[in-house]
């Protein structure tokens, strides 16, 4: 049984011995930013930023934006603008398919690589924008998780933000990315197992109760009308804030135009808080929501993670799986609200 | 029903959506090289540094040594010194107990928090001792947990070792640590989960077999008589490498003191491979071992994961719990043996 060669394909691959995949993505090592190798390139700034406005020539042809009219794709004049990764963790033109042999499991990298430049000028965090033009960057992410799931042939999609060096970005221009998978992501899989559980047990939502129950204990960061920030119970590291939607959903783009572009505002008011105190830190969020093809009815309810990262995972966080947190979440929630508006 | 208020003594909690617990430690904090707080401690190097041999009174009374006689404790002249942690993640002194509170779930921060000083002089990786001294300092990390978890009262402890701020290094100067604690980690429970599974369906070990599959698949990286490293199927980062040894074996403190040696040298070799195909990375390497009161005949094969940080892990990694690595496993191998001795 002769072992397969890996191409310059992405695929995905899962570890033996625990349910993690990685995706191997020969092309990721050729981004600028990418420290793949020793002498590497740094972090992307101003001088050489692709993302600017006025350089669209320097990405590929955009998939959607926002702008004012008239205006013609890939020109100037745009607000949001949404274009493919030119550096793909996994491509639309590499066929899918699960093989197994043996103990090694693998995945065709399928799927679907996007960057939401949420502004032309060079900013770097969400906070750099007012909180409206944040609301419509939030509406544009729901319009691209919508987009990806009616597509049809991905499993899931991961939406997230890099912000700073320490954070992981590679381009200092503020930008989200989004990237559809053909497997469910595992953190998702373990929390929806989790719902499931909770729901045949005690038959509601584990997540409106947690909400509930966070509250109660004190641990409020904010609130708005159709949303909730707490410091969670377990928080890994300082100032870590997740955001709850109220009303109960399993889908991330299914929520209303208006609840998109509020979350936009919150988002950003939270982020506000995070940046007051802790001074700026590098930071990631990341939206956690239900499969693709999932019902409304799964039992899953999608909420939004920020994760500050003043702390560095060292080797009991990668040996363990578990964190160490030097600050309670309770003493964090209490200076977050502090710093509120 | 009133929440509890986190008292500064160490508590784990567990996250209600995901079997993961966090230490909160907030003595953590206060320690060198913390970055908790803005304009926080930088990383401790030589000028003021505890750990380098003559400095004895800045750290806490030696748990043991390895020194030439006549040595006194606390005295120079060591080669090796164990000391507790002044900052510790777990403590002895804190009782243990699990309390389950509606959907929150907590531990006392029972445990212990030693650290292993490999060398009385100033130098930052294990490769800047010979082999020999590397191999005394592998024979110190088994007597070490041989005693803790002879000790009784602990569930499992994580060695593991931290080089350079961006494998989240405090301190330069060499040292391992390790900590034991009242619960089992995570990644162990899963491993232990999949290889149960694997033993009833196929009647041997998962780790064996897969040893087995990964030389055949070419992803060997260094070999002596007792141990075998790979760049595993699925590795997270470029370089990454797990050292098993080849006899079958659930508990690493039970390998035999020759094989202890044998592995502190086995290791320095790996080490060597790495840093010089990366250009001397930070990293971290820690243990996986079975559960404390697990008997030798539980199917798990302990082994040893060295992660080098040559990658940052951004919202991609924290959202999904995968993993995305531009450097194809088979690729590293053969680089990593190019740059064997």
């Amino acid at each position: 049984m002769s072992e397969h060669v890996p191409a310059a394909r992405p695929e995905l691959r899962q570890d033996p011995t625990l349910d993690r995949w990685t995706v191997v993505a020969p092309e990721r090592g050729a981004r600028p930013g990418a420290r793949l190798e020793p002498g590497g390139h740094g972090y992307v700034q101003a001088e050489e930023c692709p993302f600017c406005g006025g350089r669209e020539y320097q990405t590929p042809p955009e998939l959607a934006a926002r702008r004012d009219p008239p205006g013609t794709a890939d020109g100037p004049g745009w607000r949001v603008r949404v274009i493919p990764n030119r550096f793909p963790a996994v491509r639309r033109d590499v066929p899918g398919g699960a093989l197994l042999d043996g103990l090694f499991r693998r995945h065709g990298g399928h799927g679907a690589h996007e960057l939401i430049l949420e502004a032309p000028e060079h900013v770097v965090s969400l906070t750099d924008l007012s909180p409206a033009r944040a609301a419509e960057a939030a509406s544009v992410y729901r319009e691209r998780v919508a987009a990806l799931r009616a597509d049809g042939r991905f499993a899931a999609a991961s939406l997230f933000k890099n912000v700073g060096p320490a954070a992981g970005a590679s381009v200092e221009h503020t930008h989200s990315q989004l990237i559809a998978l053909p497997v469910v992501p595992r953190t998702v899989v373990e929390e929806l197992d989790a719902a499931e559980r909770y729901r045949c047990e005690n038959g509601r939502c584990l997540f409106c109760d947690l909400v509930e129950r966070e509250l109660a204990a004190g641990r409020l960061v904010r609130e708005s009308m159709s949303f909730v920030a707490v410091a969670p119970y377990a928080s890994r590291v300082p100032y870590e804030t997740w955001i709850f939607p109220r009303r109960h959903g399993a889908h991330f783009d299914e929520i209303a135009p208006d609840e998109a572009a509020e979350l936009g505002a919150f988002l950003h008011g939270v982020l506000t808080q995070v940046e007051r105190v802790a001074d700026r830190p590098a930071y990631n969020f990341y939206v956690h929501a239900a499969p693709f093809a999932a019902p409304a009815s799964v039992p899953y309810h999608w909420h939004l993670e920020v994760v500050p990262r003043t702390t560095t995972q060292a080797g009991f966080e990668w040996g363990t799986g578990f964190a160490i947190n030097p600050l309670p979440p309770e003493v964090a929630a209490a200076r977050l609200r502090d710093a509120a508006g």
